[in-house]
C-alpha cells in the first residue's frame, strides 16, 4: 500500500467519532509525528507568506506538515524537473513533512473548466490544465511525502444538480484509480502517502458512496472536499461529515479542505475530522486583522470571567455576526487593527500572548504600520496570527484530553448567546 | 553645547580629508559607538522594511544608528504625544541610537512648497507643513538621540538660480538658529545631538558660506544636503564636498544625505564624508534585485582574478553603464533576479555570502518567488541586500586601515574600464 509506513494512534475517541491521537512515523524516514486534531502549515511555494523559516521557527506548536498547492507549483515544473532534488530541497525546506494539495483554499478559483479527463488549476500565469498523466508527472517532480489525488471538486456551489454531483464522485474515483496505477509503477513515489478525495456535494447518498468507494482503495488518508462553501450551514456540514467519517476506516486520518474558522473547526472536530488546512491566519493577516479569540480553559473561574468581560466590553472589535462580514470577510474572532480605535491603544495585540509581535509591539504601533502601508505590518500580523491559531489547536487537543470541549466551545464563542448552525 | 557627550576619535586621516575612526559615547547613556566611514540603518517608522528586529539582528555588522524620517512620523504626532515614552519605545526599538532626519531619501518628494517660515514633508496622508515651532515640538515628542535641523533643501535640481541657492543657505541658517534657541530651552532635548545642515546647491561659494556659518553654531555634526541629484557629476560632487569638509571642524561627523551607490560612496569617503544614509539596499530590494558587487580585497590574487573573471563572464547581470538605468533605476552593482536567466540558476545569490538568504536559498527559488509575487521575496532580498551593503562598509574601513582604497575601488568597479566621474 502506498505510504504504508504512516501510523495513526488514537488515544481517545469521544462519542464514537471525535478523535484525539497522533500520526506517527510520517515522512520518508518515518521521523515525524503530528498530533490530531491538528492543522497543516499553510504556505505559498513552501514558505509561510511574509516569514522566513527562521522567523517562523521562533513560534512554538508549529505543525510538522507543510502544505503546498499544485496551483502554486504547476507553472514551475520545468525548473523543478531540471533541479531534480524535489520541491522540499528547491524551497530550502528541511525537517518537515510535505503535503501537496490541488487547490489553494485561500484563493477562489474560477469554475467550469473541469472535464472528464482534466482538472484545472490557476497559477500567477493563468490556467493550467492537468490530466492524470501531467498531475502524476508533477508529483514525481515535487516528491512530496503526502499528496491528494486529482479530483473533481466543483460541487461546493449551492443548487448544484444531483446529476452533476454524481458525475463528480464518479470522476474523482476514476482519477483516484488512475493515479494509484501510475503511483504504484513510479519508483520515485515509493513510500509516498496518497490521500483519496471524498466528494459528494451536499447530497448524503453521494457522500456515502464516495466515502465507501474511496475507502476500498489503498489510500493512506482521506481529503474531505466540497465543504468550503461559506453558505453551507454548519449543521448540515456536521451531519454530512459525521456520516462520511463513519464510513472511513478508523486507522486513517481525515483532512478537511477549505474550513478554518475556529467555531467551524470545533464543530468539524466533533464530527470526526482530524486535520485542517492552515490558511485562516493568512486570510486574517491579509485584511489587516489580528486573531484575538479566547481559548484558554484554565480552571480559575475568576480570571476567565474577567477575560470574558473584557471581550464583552468591546475592548477588542467583535463583529456582530459569527458569519463572515460580506464586505470585509472579517469574522468575530479577530480585531481590525486598521480601525481608528487602536491608534492610541498601547496594549499588546493579545494580553499574555507570547509571540514576537505581542512581546515587542502594541496595537497602536501595528495600527500605524497598517495605515501607512508599511511592509512590516504583514510580517508582524502573520507571526501573531500563526501563533494564535496553532495555540488554538493545542487547546483543542487539551480540551479533548480533559473532556472540556463544551467549555472550550463556550470560551471560543465568547459572548455569543446562540451557537452557530 | 547640544549633544556634547558624543566624541569622534580619528585613527587615520588620508590626504587630509578621508577619515577612519569611531564615534564614541553616543546615545543618552553614552553606551553606543559607530565606526566611520559607516552608514545608518534605514527604516520606515523605526523598522527595516520587510524585517522584524529579530530577523535583522541575525545579520552581522549592523549600524548602531537607526534613521527615521519626519515625513514618516509627522502624521502620528498626536499619538506619540499621548504615548509620551518617545518614538524608540513606541516602535519597540531598544539598544540603538535614533537619528531623526527630515526627508526620506528613498522617496522623491514634490518641490515648490518651501516658504521663508516653513518646510513641507509628505506622509501617507499627504503634505504636512512644518514651522520651526512644529518641527521642534515633533522632536520633543520623538525624543531622538540625534536630529537634523529644519532646512530648505530645494536646491538639488539642475539649473537652479544663484539667488535661489543663496536664499536656501540663508533660510537654513535662520532655521538652525531658531531650532537651537528652542532646543536649549527644552529640557526634554537635553543631551540630544543637533546636526546642522549644509546647503548651497552646486555653487562653491554658497557651499563654503553655508559650511563656515553652520560650523560657527553649537552643533554636534553636519548634514551635507543637496547632493542627491543623480545627474550631478561625481567629479563636481567630490570637488564641492572636499571644499565643504575643509571648512568643518575635524572633531565632528559629516553625514551625506541622498547618496548610496557604492562607487559614489567610495568617492565621497575620499572627499571627507563620514556617514551615509542606508536607503540603497531598500531601493535595490524594491526593484526585485540583489546586490552582487565585489568588495573582497583578500591578498590572494588568484582567487580574486577568478572572481573578477566570473563577473566579466556575465554570470551576474551587470548593467552596461555605471549610472542608473533610466527605466528601471537599476545599477550595475546588482542583478535583476526577475530576469528569466535565473529561473534555473541553482546557486546562492552571492557565492560565499553568509546571510540567511544565501545560506538557505538559490537564485532560482528567489526568482520564482518574485515572478509569482510572493511576499517572502522582499523579505529574503532585504536580508541579503542589507547584509551585503553593511559588509561593503566594513570593507571600506578595512581598506582605509590598510591603505587599500585603490584596490577596493577597482574591485567594486569590477570590469569597468573607465572610472565614473
Amino acid at each position: 500500500m502506498a505510504g504504508s509506513r504512516m501510523k495513526l494512534e488514537l488515544s481517545k475517541v469521544v462519542q464514537g467519532r471525535c478523535r484525539l491521537g497522533q500520526l506517527k512515523e510520517m515522512g520518508r524516514m518515518g521521523q515525524h509525528c503530528l498530533d490530531i486534531p491538528g492543522c497543516l502549515l499553510y504556505t505559498h511555494l513552501g514558505t509561510v507568506p511574509h516569514l522566513t523559516q527562521d522567523t517562523l521557527h521562533t513560534l512554538s506548536s508549529l505543525p510538522t506538515v507543510t502544505q503546498v498547492t499544485l496551483s502554486n507549483i504547476a507553472e514551475h515544473q520545468d525548473v523543478l524537473e531540471e533541479f531534480k532534488g524535489g520541491f522540499k530541497k528547491f524551497a530550502g525546506l528541511h525537517d518537515t513533512v510535505l503535503y501537496c494539495s490541488l487547490h489553494d483554499s485561500a484563493a477562489q478559483s474560477p469554475t467550469g473548466h473541469t472535464t472528464n479527463k482534466t482538472v484545472s488549476v490557476w497559477g500567477s500565469g493563468g490556467r493550467i490544465e492537468l490530466t492524470v498523466a501531467k498531475f502524476m508527472a508533477l508529483q514525481r517532480t515535487v516528491q512530496p511525502d503526502w499528496y491528494q489525488t486529482m479530483a473533481d471538486g466543483e460541487t461546493w456551489q449551492t443548487g448544484i444538480s444531483r446529476k452533476r454531483v454524481r458525475k463528480s464522485v464518479d470522476r474523482s474515483l476514476a482519477h483516484l484509480d488512475e493515479c494509484l496505477l501510475v503511483h504504484q509503477k513510479s519508483q520515485e513515489l515509493d513510500g509516498v502517502s496518497v490521500f483519496g478525495v471524498v466528494e459528494g456535494g451536499d447530497i448524503l447518498e453521494e457522500r456515502l458512496r464516495s466515502a465507501r468507494e474511496t475507502a476500498k482503495r489503498p489510500v493512506a488518508g482521506f481529503c474531505l472536499d466540497g465543504f468550503q462553501n461559506g453558505a453551507m450551514d454548519q449543521a448540515l456540514r456536521s451531519q454530512l461529515i459525521t456520516a462520511v467519517t463513519k464510513e472511513l476506516p478508523e486507522d486513517k486520518p481525515r483532512l478537511l479542505q477549505g474550513v478554518g474558522r475556529p467555531d467551524e473547526v470545533l464543530a468539524c472536530v466533533e464530527a470526526g475530522v482530524d486535520l485542517f488546512e492552515g490558511f485562516f491566519p493568512f486570510q486574517v493577516t491579509e485584511r489587516g486583522c489580528a486573531l484575538c479569540f479566547l481559548f484558554d480553559i484554565t480552571p480559575d473561574p475568576e480570571s476567565a470571567a474577567a477575560d470574558e468581560e473584557q471581550h464583552t466590553a468591546g475592548e477588542t472589535q467583535l463583529n456582530g455576526d459569527l458569519n463572515c462580514d460580506d464586505q470585509t470577510h472579517m469574522t468575530r474572532f479577530e480585531m481590525d487593527l486598521k480601525d481608528k480605535r487602536y491608534q492610541d491603544d498601547f496594549r499588546p495585540l493579545v494580553e499574555g500572548c507570547g509571540c514576537y509581535c505581542c512581546r515587542n509591539h502594541q496595537r497602536a504601533y501595528v495600527h500605524h504600520l497598517l495605515v501607512t502601508n508599511e511592509l512590516l505590518a504583514g510580517v508582524l500580523l502573520m507571526i501573531h496570527n500563526t501563533s494564535h491559531y496553532n495555540s488554538f489547536f493545542r487547546a483543542v487537543r487539551e480540551a479533548l484530553a480533559n473532556d472540556k470541549m463544551d467549555l472550550l466551545r463556550r470560551r471560543v464563542l465568547g459572548t455569543v448567546k446562540e451557537e452557530s448552525g
